[in-house]
């Protein structure tokens, strides 16, 4: 079984672990056939439920660890304290060279400060963050940072434009993506200074892809374009807000077609289609977020995530190991600051790893 | 004509200014028959659309402004040199007693730095905010700051939240609001300092209804509070978020009722309620943001609305008067505030004004 993608579980990350990691990876299991899985987690409570999947067990190796991360720990604490827990533990496995990618839907911040100080970042980038796909009109655009960079200067939010249009590049294979920056207006005198400042830097230095100024919340949807930068606090406002607003039509389709006989006659012949756009419009195909510019692939999935939406975040992960993702940007990177040997400008202490606004 | 009220338009903004401005007059005219309109603008210009609406002229006045302002001008610039603006002598009319309201679609920066100078602030606040009703899966709630204060300390959010709950008690008629502060997470250790600070706050001083603690993005569209306090950059980030995503489910839904036969049978039953759901997430609806917290009533329209948008506006505005609202918050603050006979804590300077952030 050489052949086998070994991916680290934190098997007590999320409000529903470890149900639902053991759960996600059982399905994840005859989508993925080649993954290995190796669990960290409390033993006592992991081993039953990994009993209660015959197919998962030959595949999967459970490591015992005896402490955990909880959602309010703050990630100061976590980095100093939690070296035994399941989060810190998975992420080990990584630099280890057991596993080829780390999957948590714990605690965000504490994710993000160990896997800092554990994997380090990629050269030239200071601070990593969490990007997704978001489906748009156009089709599908990258967005990040969503939910870990609080404050961002202007250096940070053009590495997340860099490490985003290559993302854009190497997972959606535009070549030249648009870039732009979220504001609350696309006029010059809107928003913080440190978007100001960015764009100025933008519009001055080489990136990879086009600069096409600030966007505002209404251009994510319509897709105007394929990269949107922001910081991790207004991300994740947004993205929240539009994973809320499309439940919220849903839901008012649904009232919509039980209103009347003729509207239910309409939804009768229409429900084929409607199960399609459902499907479109699931949040858990989305579920899986890359921390981008880390020294190795780490993934985190939606706290609330069901099994469903684990096991999309495992299928996320093990495409980026599949496509050699990190390897790509990495060289990628490397070639737009002209690094030839490499050269780590990583944070060296536990310090530096909490320099991103969460505390 | 005694009982008529009079209302002050800016004809000079919004993107598809003066055209939408009139147009939109002479449609709110068969709506609002007791109103009447006094333009300001360009006379050269507005003119010969006035004279296009038979009907309207009767009702309506035009004062000729020589400048406008423009989407792009900086609050301080439009302070200091656009005295003679159509904004700022439709702003001055309430000021006069000429107007009971004044609406603009223009710069909303400049608006409120203009309407802060002029209007004064109520006693006891700080800043004003934009404030409106958001649909939602409960019902509708009342959000703020929806763009003007980018940057915000504790002290500004909670006089949003007093000001947001007496809106909602007195527009919606909820009389003990549940009221949350946007953030990333609900957890106490998420989000910018101030939010904490505003939070502590908020458990401490007596509020007018219940502080429910941290929202997420999500929340908006679940109506999870009936008040939603934020910075002016989250909230219109969150604002136009919400829209653009509306927009693209109701677009996805169109092509997924276009994608087979059997599917656009589906819709000939269904278009009757399809045209209610349409109706009740059409962003029109929504459009007209009072500037809460002002010695006056100032609503903001929409830069990009329609003439149907427009219209709406000035139902809002008609509504506030009509309603009192103003006296009625006010009476408010003053005894949330213990404040007896007024005296107004309002900016003198014009430097006092342009403490919103915008700068």
């Amino acid at each position: 079984m050489t052949t086998s993608t070994v991916i680290a579980l934190d098997a007590m990350g999320g409000d529903r672990a470890p149900e639902i990691v053991v759960a996600g990876a059982a399905l994840a299991r005859e989508r993925y056939p080649k993954v290995k899985y190796l669990f960290y987690g409390n033993e006592p409570q992991v081993r039953p439920l990994l009993d209660r999947y015959p197919t998962l067990l030959p595949i999967s190796e459970l490591r015992h660890a005896p402490e955990s991360i909880s959602a309010d720990t703050r990630p100061s604490v976590a980095l100093r304290q939690g070296r035994q827990s399941s989060m810190r533990l998975a992420i080990n496995a990584v630099a280890q060279g057991d596993a080829a990618c780390v999957i948590s839907a714990g605690n965000t911040g504490a994710l993000m400060a160990m896997a800092k100080f554990v994997l380090k970042t990629l050269p030239g980038i200071d601070r990593p963050a969490i990007v997704n796909l978001i489906p748009t009109k156009a089709g599908e655009s990258v967005m990040l940072d969503l939910g870990v960079n609080v404050d961002c200067d202007a250096e940070n939010l053009v590495q997340f434009a860099l490490m985003g249009a290559i993302f854009c590049r190497v997972v959606l294979g535009i070549s030249e993506p648009s870039i732009g920056l979220l504001n609350i207006g696309t006029e010059e005198v809107k928003g913080h200074d440190e978007l100001r400042a960015a764009a100025a830097i933008m519009r001055e230095r080489p990136i990879p892809g086009t600069f096409y100024g600030f966007v505002e919340g209404n251009d994510i949807a319509l897709g105007t374009v394929d990269v949107i930068v922001t910081d991790g606090f207004s991300g994740n406002i947004a993205l929240k807000t539009l994973e809320g607003t499309a439940q919220l039509i849903t839901w008012f389709m649904r009232q919509t077609f039980e209103s009347s006989p003729l509207a239910r006659l309409g939804y009768f012949f229409a429900r084929g289609a409607m199960r399609k756009l459902r499907l479109r419009t699931d949040p858990r195909r989305y579920n899986g977020a890359m921390l981008l510019g880390l020294q190795g692939v780490c993934v985190k999935s939606h706290g609330g995530a069901d099994h469903e939406g684990f096991a999309n975040a495992i299928g996320v992960a093990y495409d980026l190991v599949e496509r050699r993702f990190n390897d790509r940007i990495s060289e990628e990177i490397a070639r737009q600051y002209g690094i030839v040997n490499g050269g780590s400008l990583s944070p060296a202490t536990e310090q530096a790893a909490l320099t991103n606004g969460t505390e």
